[in-house]
């Protein structure tokens, strides 16, 4: 590993991050609340960044395995000097858990251990929001937008950092791509806002639930999450910014472009569509046959929120699907696999992924039928090469066993092996709620340090996409070059 | 398809199956209960296989789609007339329940749909347990053994049964590999009834669990199932010969031979031993420290049972371990995924395709360290081609999807999603009984007839590691050449 390079890397991060703490340092002092708190917070961050920066950088090629070590080790490092306003303003004195909060915020998880979040200061509840606002596009895409250029390598920073098997060069310039995201990413983030106030959310809150949808993150200002406002047009609203928060930002940008032919030919967009509408209606026909609900508005805009909130990973709650039938809650435990599109901010396997393996998967069988036809796999019209369809296979078995270690970890707090195996899976997935006694209501502030770092852990993995990670393990990547 | 060819096998396959009734009709006319009932059953199975047997075979020779479908269609209709023993003696008047309980047989799953078992007559009791044994080794692979032959088709019907990824060739004929199989099988089955004789078991009680152990099957005649002989004797005989079992028998073949370098040599059997020895322990550590369990030998024991009754998928129990903490029973449901060795008689995903995901993953992550190298994988020393290790990512992928889809149907039936998720586990896995609502001490007799089937489908699915059933949903499959 060129360390030099890495941890002049880490160190652009950081100051980034330290500037980007300073909106809710002028909150938290204009309302005499954890103003300092804040400041201190980006004081030390800023400072720890500048001398990381002034470290000597004699070779200043990237190689792939320095990109994904920088990922890896940025998020780290983020999480961990993200955690200080949090122990210094006292609203998480122990670090283990202002580190869980702060890894849910990056990883736009939104799974909590605040209880009474109402009553915490407003300069703390905005970086928290907002956490999830720099982690849902990428801090890497944000600071390659952002500091002038880091050369080629920039290249495997946004393949380490940008979710999904294929990755989209909307132009040949890495930082300019990062630009488009960023506009399109910062344009959905207002529209939100406005519609929200318009719906009656005052600014603040408007600002926050435009923050945590758009990053498909979930964190709420209010313990009762959406179910707060008790407002239909609200939850349409929020349902609306989360599925498009969910579908891939190229497409968004096509659609800009008023390019429509490449956004309806695009295989996983119809895939996270159908998988949405099948399984909302699925839950109105079970909640209406088996839990006696009318077939009012109600209760199929319930399903939809739903279905829409954990299929694109964000985790808002506005009802307490725990009391559901088990049907429902399956179907529920399938979409938080699923998760939305690559190239989004949504978390999970992706739909790519699944589209693909459906499609390998067929090919397999067909080569029974007809052992000598080779037949290569196509995607949107486009070859998918061999080597990505194995990595893809491959990260789904990762992600499968790295969800039952994790669960097996947290089932040692006793809490039951539905609330054991949700909770592994709602991290990885980076959803935010589990189930049973760790449901939407519920949150992860009685399970015992070790859970809560493993499943701070899995956070990562799952955001990261998990290579960037398992890349540490290797001592190979520690040798000096 | 060679429809001529396939209807031929059926037709000797049946042909086996009305033959192999006998034995329970003898006890059955015997004890003068149920004898009528059995010797229909095999009337009927060898009438129409004798049909089929006598249709006019004009091209003998078998590709692989034809063995592919012929294992499949013959585990069909074998289920189809199993299951007439238990509607005509009256023990299970409703037929879809019937075939859930001969399906169960065959595939050695041991779910049962059965209530108050003792109660049922030996003759019935027997054909349960034998259709266990039957279906251990293969019920094509004795036909191979007992049929003269089938010519060079033979190979696909033995590829597509026995399961694991990589197959071994004991002798150059596919018969005789068929009979030294047959041969260590029957060897292990007459050692175990001879030892729980000794142990105090009543002669039939001991052919049964000798039956049911060997097989990996996990049909008890108790209601108790093996905590009704309250031994810790017959139990360690039990475990031993069911962690004998769920051993690749190409590897116990070899122990007979005294090559015992193959055998220390074997990766496969290591993680096996490994996994056994690890949740074993860790189940114990967890009995003594939460649930206040002495460290006694009778902790040990059940600890040590349950593990190696779940991963060889054999399914006895000897203590409700529902009851257990959270932990323990999240260890059981991993070690259910995990299963036995290949060419054993155990279900699972396969100990084999575990090591090779294990070591396929490492190579992926260390592409990113070494983009040039090209690396190839081994196993035991040999070389593993890429398609296998493609066709074992698939395998998992396909294991996973259908395990979730069979939890979403069985949910419906509102069992809460714990219940849902294990009893779609222990069907496709092959093992048994489930956990909560389902667990070892109640069975699946009070599930819809829908999840039944489903379920049903999925213990198919799970013994014929899925790929030759998927083939049959293919239309080209079903075009005539």
């Amino acid at each position: 590993m060129n360390y030099c390079l890495v941890l002049h890397v880490l160190g652009l991060i950081l100051r980034v991050e330290a500037v980007l703490m300073l909106p809710a340092a002028v909150i938290g002092v204009a309302q005499r609340q954890a103003g300092s708190a804040m400041l201190l917070s980006a004081g030390i961050t800023l400072a720890v960044g500048q001398i990381l920066v002034m470290l000597p950088v004699k070779n200043t090629k990237m190689q792939a395995r320095d990109g994904f070590a920088a990922v890896a080790l940025s998020w780290i490092v983020l999480s961990l000097s993200g955690a200080l306003p949090y122990v210094f303003s006292g609203v998480l004195p122990n670090y283990a858990d202002a580190v869980f909060e702060t890894v849910s915020g990056f990883t736009t998880t939104g799974a909590t251990v605040l209880t009474f979040i109402e009553g915490h200061p407003d300069a703390v509840l905005f970086w928290r929001a907002q956490t999830q606002w720099m982690g849902g596009m990428g801090v890497l895409v944000l600071a390659l937008a952002l500091v002038p250029k880091l050369g080629e390598g920039s290249v495997y920073l946004m393949r380490a950092e940008s979710p999904g098997p294929i990755k989209s060069k909307l132009t040949p310039r890495v930082g300019d791509t990062a630009k488009i995201l960023y506009s399109i990413y910062i344009g959905l983030t207002a529209a939100e806002t406005i519609c929200l106030r318009i719906a009656g959310m005052p600014w603040f809150d408007a600002v926050i639930h435009a923050f945590t949808s758009i990053s498909t993150g979930g964190f709420s200002v209010k313990n009762a999450s959406v179910a707060a406002y008790h407002s239909i047009v609200i939850e349409w609203i929020i349902i609306i910014f989360m599925f498009l928060s969910g579908i891939n930002f190229a497409l968004l940008f096509y659609a800009i472009r008023r390019n429509f032919q490449a956004v309806f030919q695009s295989e996983e967009l119809r895939s996270y569509t159908l998988m949405t509408l099948a399984a909302s209606g699925l839950i109105a026909v079970n909640l209406i046959v088996h839990a006696g609900q009318a077939a009012s508005l109600q209760t199929f805009t319930d399903s939809v929120f739903q279905v829409v909130t954990l299929m694109t990973t964000t985790g808002y709650m506005t009802k307490d699907y725990v009391l559901w039938p088990t049907f429902s809650q399956t179907i529920l435990v399938l979409v938080m696999f699923a998760g939305g599109c690559a190239g989004s901010t949504a978390g999970g396997i992706k739909q790519i992924r699944l589209v693909l393996l459906m499609k390998n998967l067929r090919r397999e069988v067909q080569r029974i039928l007809h052992p000598r036809v080779v037949k290569t796999l196509e995607s949107d019209g486009e070859r998918v090469e061999e080597a990505t369809l194995s990595g893809i296979s491959l990260f789904f078995f990762a992600y499968i066993l790295l969800l039952l270690l994790a669960a097996l970890v947290v089932a040692w707090d006793d809490v039951g092996f539905t609330a054991a195996f949700t909770a592994s899976l709602t991290c990885i997935s980076n959803v935010g709620p589990a189930f049973d006694v760790l449901g939407p209501t519920s949150n992860f502030f009685g399970l015992s340090t070790v859970s809560k770092t493993v499943l701070s852990a899995e956070m990562l993995l799952g955001r990261l996409e998990i290579m960037p990670l398992l890349l540490l393990l290797f001592p190979d990547l520690w040798k000096k070059r």
